[in-house]
């Protein structure tokens, strides 16, 4: 047994069950061993940021680390933005990068350069193996780091003579510890505050309070003390729709955040961090919670939210309260010309029970998620880090994830052309993803970014900056062209016999929407 | 005026001439500055990585700055695997990024990432204006860091605030000092190695040797005294064909590299570093210098590399020696199925006069090197650091540098899929740029390292990780689809009549080669 075999059986006897991999040169024994471990799906990505999106994807609907496979430092640079999604979205990940041999280093080849600068940034745990007799021990360890709870990434970085040099065997799994508990205090400051302010108080979700137990167990809070349920603006994964509770997601621009909480005297942040601007705006400042507004941590990201929601809701003696549910209620289908409203309204009316829903939709994306408060129940999932680019590879990995679900990858045109190379791994794979594509043909927010800026009569080389109309994509065309079949549509009504065909036909599709 | 207004006027005054952008909203000021500068043509790429690599392009036909203009880490990340290969050229490149307002960074917002540690790897310069009032000096700090021979990475990450705050004006250039002169002991010694062993002596050719002058004057050297010219095995730009002289290159793989080599006593530097493998293989070194071989520098790439050679010539009393030159004689064209060997030779057997090749053709591309050693006069680029997903981007910037000739972007699949957004830059600009793609459904080299690594019999999600035919990508339709005219071909003549138009049509075209 080799280094890289070694590797490879340490990471599944840890419990990975994907690589999805771009590798190169340096990876070749990394290549060879991922045939000897049955137990571990290689799926190719042809380009890096394909690779690490997906990753991300699997991790949020598994709870569980994906691997990714890349080739020195420019490889991982090209899935640093979706890795900068993952970290935001606490994903398991762990990068496994190989690099040229240990003895090869110092000739500065032309692919030298200095990875651990690239990878510190995404990442929480760094390593090069001494030797390939430690390289499974370090992938026991990696594995462990990833899986820190919530979820971190770990990145590997195995020189290739580490790979192909003799090993001594798999190393056994490390446990990871379990989360800590959110202190008593912050539990009993947080009962008081909601006690105290009931419907002027608001529990602010985020992280892993928008699982399905944590939010029910937020949801007998709210009908025990009138508090609201608020969340994150980008849900690394929320689980909503009819028979779920409906939470209110907080507003994207920094004015309208703080006018959507002004009602507030008490924040109690669960798995949260306050809420700031996404962006700075002159005049306005970085936290978006009103003045005079209370904010209260009850658990981070970091704790055991569940278990603190739990307790919170023992102390307001919430623990046996009936939650007020979504009922089922798709709205009507829309007719007429696409628009983000018609749009949004004949998704969530023709949605399918237990869907996936990728939102990277941008500005066209914002009514889905009202109109869909009472869909079927669905998995939605958005883009954590702001990084464009993640909608189609995330996606993507969810349906790796969930080969029985139907993920919907509903696509800004802008964002969708940063990754568009997803499409293929789609159609290799056979997954179950439908496309929504959005053409609009620009990129709307920077339109909407430019006059908030003050900037109304943009000069000619800035309006340019922010148009996609010349030459228009023809995405249908594009989807095609690597194997996704697909149509495009003009009408809402046509829309929705698509996207009812679409989701009841194995495999992935494309529908290009022209608004 | 305001501090992107005064950085846009100050690049201008230093000679900056195009923006290659894909910005946010960090950069609204900024985009809506390009229009305050007339002579600051602002090209707009669907990735990043189309921007840096077009910078790459523009910066090795112009020797002059490029600007990019980028979004926050992860924009800037995208753009990383380029800027390696520019790096690896000694390009001139300013990075413009755009960052949160200097007080929004402790907000921790979600694009907020650690840029000056992914710069690093790839900048020889970096630095964030402390206000509005510093933009402009330090914009023209920038441009002169760039400018420094023979060329660096510059990367100014600017502040949203410093952009909208307002400024004293732009700020006026500043000279970057002139290369340093060779030692005069480095010449005398490199002189007198070259006369002690004669036609066991090569000059080894790097960086700026290989422009126009410096390589008459090398050749000038060879006929003088017997020496052999050699250069790098991936130039950054080499001028060559008929009327320039012929140049041996070095192979690639390093058993190869050696063999070629085998034939010297001593091997000259003139801007290249002592030559070593590409990656590393079990038993064999790093270095591909022969056992017994000196090797003598002449000049480093920093150094002044044609007065180096000016003065050797002038040493060796070859200054006054006519160089032996290719003579024009395109080889015929060749008939059959397409394969290395038969697109090769039709491209030298076609290529107009004045071409610009850029080759990333990997495997395919291998012969055409020899083939068009007396075709007309052309550049040749290739890909200096190994980074795949260069050859696309950095035609489209060589294109836009030289708009009077033709461009001919000689790509393999694989890594064309990479930073294939680039096709849709090249139609909204009306470049003429022929894309030749070399379709082998293959990432066909990894075959080849895979084999070297012993592994002969792959298994089947080893086989799988190499191969792109499932599904098949139908490059034509992709290109079509983002506006580029294209059409297929499946035999060399056809090619050769395809090309022969492609390259006499006015804009961009595309030529998908099935192999």
């Amino acid at each position: 047994m080799n280094g890289a075999e070694s590797l490879i059986q340490t990471a599944f006897a840890a419990g990975v069950r994907v690589c999805f991999a771009n590798p190169g040169t340096t990876e070749m024994p990394l290549v060879a061993a991922l045939d000897s471990a049955d137990g571990i799906r290689a799926v190719l990505g042809l380009f890096e940021g394909v690779c690490t999106g997906a990753a991300d994807g699997y991790a949020r609907m598994t709870d569980s680390p994906a691997m990714t496979l890349l080739h020195l430092g420019p490889g991982f640079a090209n899935g640093i933005a979706n890795l900068h999604n993952a970290r935001r979205a606490r994903s398991q990940i762990v990068n496994v990068i190989g690099d040229h041999a240990t003895w090869h280093v110092a000739a500065d080849a032309p692919l030298t350069s200095d990875i651990i600068s690239l990878a510190r940034p995404v990442s929480a745990w760094i390593k090069t193996p001494l030797s390939s007799k430690t390289v499974a021990s370090d992938t026991a360890e990696a594995v462990a780091a990833a899986r820190k709870y919530p979820g971190r990434i770990a990145t590997l970085i195995v020189p290739s003579d580490c790979q192909w040099d003799p090993a001594d065997g798999p190393a056994r799994p490390i446990a990871s510890p379990s989360a800590p508990a959110a202190d008593d205090a912050s539990i009993s400051a947080s009962a008081q505050a909601i006690r105290k302010h009931g419907a002027s108080s608001a529990l602010f979700l985020g992280a892993m309070a928008m699982r399905e137990g944590a939010l029910i167990t937020a949801a007998r809070i709210a009908a025990a003390t009138g508090c609201s349920l608020v969340c994150e603006t980008f849900p690394s994964r929320i689980e909503r729709g009819a028979g779920m509770p409906i939470v209110e997601r907080l507003p994207y621009f920094p004015e309208q955040a703080t006018a959507a909480l002004a009602r507030f005297k008490t924040i109690v942040l669960a798995g949260a961090k306050s809420p700031v601007a996404f962006f700075g705006y002159p005049n306005l400042p970085s936290s978006v919670v009103p003045q005079g507004c209370d904010v209260i941590e009850l658990a981070s990201a970091e704790h055991d939210v569940a278990g603190a929601l739990d307790a919170l809701a023992e102390s307001l003696d919430a623990s046996k309260r009936d939650p007020a549910m979504a009922s089922a209620a798709r709205p009507s289908r829309p007719t007429g010309p696409l628009n983000a409203a018609t749009v949004g309204q004949t998704l969530a009316s023709v949605m399918p029970e237990n869907a996936i829903i990728m939102d990277e939709a941008a500005t066209t994306g914002l009514p889905f998620f009202t109109f869909s408060q009472s869909s079927p129940r669905h998995t939605y999932l958005s883009l954590t880090g702001g990084a464009i680019g993640q909608g189609l590879p995330c996606a993507t990995g969810a349906a790796v994830a969930c080969p029985d679900r139907r993920v919907i990858a509903f696509q800004a045109d802008g964002s969708g052309m940063y990754t568009v190379q997803s499409l293929w791994t789609q159609a290799r794979e056979s997954l179950n993803v439908t496309t929504l594509l959005c053409n609009n043909r620009s990129y709307r927010i920077l339109q909407v970014e430019l006059a908030r800026a003050g900037i109304t009569e943009p000069g000619a080389k800035a309006r340019s900056m922010t148009s996609l109309a010349n030459p228009e994509i023809r995405w249908a065309d594009l989807a095609r062209s690597m194997g996704v079949p697909a149509v495009r549509v003009d009408t809402a009504e046509a829309l929705a016999v698509e996207l009812e065909r679409a989701c009841a036909t194995p495999g992935p599709n494309f529908i290009e929407m022209m608004l």
